[in-house]
């Protein structure tokens, strides 16, 4: 027995720590010390969410040391609740457990597993808990004739006397169910508190009640993403995706625009899609596990600037053109009922800031999973789809911009180009002696020189290549000498192999042979190099602003950037030169960043602040935009060198081919590329592209 | 030209004063010392809603010597107003004038109208405005991609800017509009503010706009009354009432909530009764003006507990038996849209706290209204109805019961009883020689021994006897001799009177001969009693638990407190004894409260404030409320007495006769009286009455 005063005891793992007299209850240390550990009973023994356990042994840094032996043995309350309900040998509840002596305290933190199904090496993550929503088990007095306060305000009185909540006030259309309520519970009921500014009752149940779920919603412009989350332990316990039905209206978010600009009265239509889609999505992850819709009591949103908008019933349209002014960009908090969510009618929405009038909710939601705010590495972190979102910085300055690449990474505008699909070239190998090809499809868990290959090519088909295919195939071309640094293919490689063609007046590579051919023509390369100067220009006017010549880590988000090759990518000059250890892909971190604002109000605070203090940079504003662009259309680029990729990679000398007529069929090409902003921003970057 | 620095300024009727350095606008001096003065314009010369003028003069007292000179001469700004829309002479412009020297500045307050309608005597009250909401009128930055701020955002940072609202939030549903009305407005728009717990823009509207009403509403079971108040300046502009249609679910209160016993499904019926009928006053009081309901901005909401919840859609059915807890008992502040109330769906509601189960908003109303916790002054505050709500004290301590005196002051359970309208007895003389009466009825302005009555009377008619009729005839009928202090008609008299008649086993006295007689019978008499001692009863308990033997004032509000004669009253022993001149009928103090809390928000405060600190007194817990009613059966009391009353009205010396008769008769009747609260405590005084 410890015979000091107070004990040092540390949490784990917020690492926060303090010294509390002999006798206190580790629930309240841990309150104390603002480390969020659950409990909906208050402390009564009754719900077993406060569980805690204690890392024995010697702690020489911290310079404790801890042991089981520094907690009071298990009271009667545990022994009672380890008898109904079970409670492992090492696990205590820390409203029970009293602090004897020195300790290391862990607290569970459940392992964020989800990102583990969209790639696999990107590890698992623990997010510790502190939601905005508390579930609240209380005990009210009841009606007293000579004190004789309505039922609802003494609910209100005992959640300040046993919870703290001062000021709470009840959700107005919950009033009427509080009286029968309290007396189905027999004047013990559960609610759900909201605690943002300030504290409100949003639902209520009669009796003990411990389940919470809420809902992390991603909302893309072509797929919809859905996480269930057990609010009481912070665990992903659903998930499920859908197509986007606003697809109907038009494939892309621009053509979406363009829709309501020919037909002003077709918002409520395009909103009610996405709304439908989404409570399909809460029917299924609810379904999976069972759950209630009405225990679904917090969702929250992510979504591009124009998804964000549609989703809350906010005409898009002025961000099809400049100014490309958002109706709001500030984060929003407010009832589910507002925009009839089907989870509980009380329940709380919030939609993370959007960054700028391109650069969405989606882009804030990946910048806090990713955090370069919080480091003081350089990283750049990029979400490529039809426009570029580009974040650049560390914890003392940080940087947006969207950079419009156009489809042609999604396998648009690629005469071959397919969406990532069974049958697509997902993977290229170019013999740089014989340009013979290999190549790897999606299905087919082989090399097209290998067995298997051939087994199974029958059944899967080669249809096209998908996005990282044509990355690849450029990439592979470049290296083994059949494109030029210009991006020419060098159709005097046609009298080395039969692979080059000439398609009019400009050759081709032939990447396959089969029930027909899949080739890479010109336009092909013209396309990929347009895009991938979009993107990088937007990364280089960031690092200009930043005054850095180099990243020290890229991330790559969303599906493109979890199946493209980080080398292959750098090879053609998609993104800067960088150590290709520390380029990652890390799957779909806005979504990610959605569960966190979930399960934790601390990240709203942090997206919040992050994003006002994100300094916006406006691509088509900023005059060395199109120098930047004309440089990137090289590969890998006109005048940057890579020098730690040509430690990995050995990058042909540069060499010269004439272009003449390629140059004249991409200025005719970029004349065709339309839509909204693309098309103002394209005209510009074709004269000076032309210019060249 | 004054050379000091400062000067000293006062604000008149506030009696605000400071020193300001010359050159300070009026306006900001005003806002300085919390002293509210309009402006929708922000300062800008636009509105005209700041006008203030001088009071010139020597002001001894407060060592001021204020001229019409000690401002800057008209602006530019003034005078262009001033040829605009025109602005009396000693008018200025707040926001324009510039301090120069010492002033006294009178800030026009619209003189509070409404009660004059009701009482005449009662004289119109100034209320100091201070809105919980207010309109707005600010001017937005256009959109800049540099600052890609959404157009939401930069309206609530330009709202801070321009008028010093930090931290303010748009309602949800407000959102969609704000981008169409900013570009409809030139960047310039006027919101509505809601100023509660956090700044909330409610409502928008392109461009500059000065119109903003409210209403106030003060729900009765029987009536239900609506003002329209012009929230700009504070005058109530229109006002309606129509009956309450809940009545034909059940007469009085009890019988509505025994309807929801047997109809468990019956409250949205009722809801739906009154908030209907209140859509209807809405549309009245609008028409009557040509407002526009979306103008309606502010709501506010008394009534008794039982109105108040099912106005709210809350059930009723717990304020039907004991402990008759209220479901809720504080203020309430919620958006009109939560209720479907046809105003501005942005507009808020507010509802004032309920005292207790039986002591509702509508007291809480009359309380603030009449102010017996501002003074030093006992104060007696009496809303008579179905059951009396009692307020007892001075600014030291404050105390409220309600007393369940039934619907025989309404004139039901009275033999000859009707409604107050035309025909209807309301004034008796009996002469104590002649035990002949004088009546005066509604209708005629003249008494009956007049020569216009008899001229009148065949047109009119002689049809019952109203609520004040009943309590004047039966104190006369005391003052002359012809009921006892004990309430026996005295038999004996008919020797003397053939107005006194025998009617089975005991007396009647005949009020009127005409085409039929109206008496007033014992049972009337017994009646009467009963009314009069539940209510004398709750008086004086709490005059008991205050500890005094008499009251300084005694204030009579609702409609039956305006009809009534203070002496009659008196001489009955309704009310305990007081100076006569004190005695004042103050009309409909419910609803009086209910406007101010409209139009100055430091009123809400006050109420809730003042609702937290009364000590809520339940007469059926009060082992003393049965033996002050058994003494208040006497007329006026068996033990108090009446000294002040007696120095203006010469009462009759105590005196026997036998009532053995009556006294049976009184027992039958009681056992008659049915319904929810009142049967049970009715069971209570049976005995104790009947043991007397």
């Amino acid at each position: 027995m410890d015979t000091k005063a107070d004990a040092l005891v540390l949490f784990m793992p917020s690492g926060r720590r303090g010294r509390f007299p002999i006798g206190t209850p580790v629930l309240d240390a841990a309150r104390q010390l603002g480390v969020y550990v659950e409990s909906v009973c208050g402390g009564r023994g009754i719900c077993g969410r406060c569980q805690v356990s204690v890392a024995e042994g010697v702690f020489a840094k911290h310079q404790i040391t801890s042991s089981a032996d520094h907690l009071t043995a298990r009271s009667q309350t545990e022994e009672r609740y380890a008898r109904l309900r079970g409670l492992a040998a090492d696990r205590r509840l820390s409203c029970s457990a009293l602090i004897t002596g020195d300790l290391v305290i862990d607290v569970p933190v459940e392992a964020q597993t989800n990102r583990a199904l969209v790639r696999k090496r990107a590890e698992a993550r623990p997010i510790e808990r502190d939601p905005a929503m508390r579930l609240c088990y209380v005990e009210v007095d009841e009606p007293d004739m000579e004190q004789p306060l309505g039922d609802a305000d003494r609910l209100v009185r005992a959640l300040e006397a046993q919870w703290g909540f001062a000021g709470a006030s009840i959700d107005f259309p919950l009033l009427a169910r509080v009286q029968d309520c309290l007396r189905r519970g027999g004047w013990k009921v559960t609610v759900a508190v909201h605690t943002h500014t300030r504290p409100t009752v949003v639902a209520i149940w009669p009796g003990f009640r411990d389940t919470m779920y809420g809902i992390a919603v991603d909302i893309g412009s072509t797929t919809i993403a859905c996480h269930l989350c057990d609010m009481l332990t912070g665990r992903t316990v659903a998930s499920a995706g859908t197509a986007n039905p606003q697809i109907r209206f038009g494939e892309d978010l621009m053509s979406r625009v363009s829709y309501l600009m020919m037909n002003p009265d077709g918002l409520p239509a395009l909103t009610a899609a996405v709304r439908g889609a989404i409570e399909g999505l809460i029917d299924k992850v609810t379904g999976d596990v069972g759950a209630d819709r009405a225990d679904v009591l917090e969702a929250v949103f992510v979504g591009n600037p124009i998804m964000h908008h549609l989703f809350l019933g906010i005409d898009p349209r002025e961000l099809g053109g400049a100014p490309f002014a958002l109706a709001v960009s500030g984060a929003l908090t407010f009832p589910a009922r507002d925009i009839g969510l089907g989870i509980n009618p009380g329940g709380r929405v919030y939609t993370l800031p959007c960054i700028a009038g391109h650069v969405g909710a989606d882009a804030a939601g990946a910048t806090l999973a990713e955090g370069p705010h919080r480091g003081e590495e350089i990283t750049l972190l990029v979400d490529v789809g039809t426009n570029a979102e580009i974040v650049l910085g560390n914890r003392d300055r940080i940087l947006a911009a969207s950079s419009p690449t156009g489809p042609a990474f999604e396998g648009a505008e690629i005469s071959c180009g397919q969406r990532a699909a069974p049958g697509a070239i997902e993977r290229v190998r170019i013999d740089p002696q014989t340009l013979e090809p290999r190549i790897r499809v999606i299905g087919i868990d082989a090399w097209s020189d290998e067995a298997e290959f051939a087994e199974r090519i029958d059944q899967v088909g080669v249809t096209g290549i998908c996005g990282s295919g044509i990355i690849e195939a450029i990439a592979e071309m470049y290296l083994s000498g059949i494109i030029t640094s210009e991006g020419v293919i060098d159709g005097a490689l046609a009298a080395r192999s039969e692979r080059i063609v000439a398609t009019g007046r400009t050759f081709a590579y032939v990447l396959w042979r089969g029930t027909h051919e899949l080739k890479v023509t010109q336009n092909d390369v013209r396309a990929i190099q347009l895009a991938k100067a979009a993107l990088y220009a937007g990364v280089k006017l960031l690092m200009d602003k930043l005054g850095i010549a180099a990243v020290d880590r890229i991330k790559l988000a969303g599906a493109f950037g979890s199946f493209i090759d980080p080398k292959y990518a750098m090879v053609l000059g998609l993104i800067p030169d960088c150590d290709l250890a520390r380029v990652v892909a890390v799957g779909n971190a806005a979504g990610t960043g959605a569960r966190m604002c979930l399960i934790n109000k601390g990240y709203r605070a942090e997206v919040e602040k992050l994003v006002a203090r994100i300094e916006k940079i406006e691509t088509a504003l900023e005059p060395r935009f199109q120098e930047h662009f004309v440089n990137a259309m090289a590969l890998p680029n006109k005048v940057d060198a890579f020098p730690r990729l040509s430690e990995a990679v050995s990058l042909p000398a540069p060499r010269l081919v004439t272009d003449g007529e390629a140059a004249g069929r991409r200025r005719e090409r970029r004349r065709e590329r339309g839509g909204g902003r693309g098309s103002e921003q394209g005209g510009e970057r074709n004269d000076s592209a032309s210019a060249d």
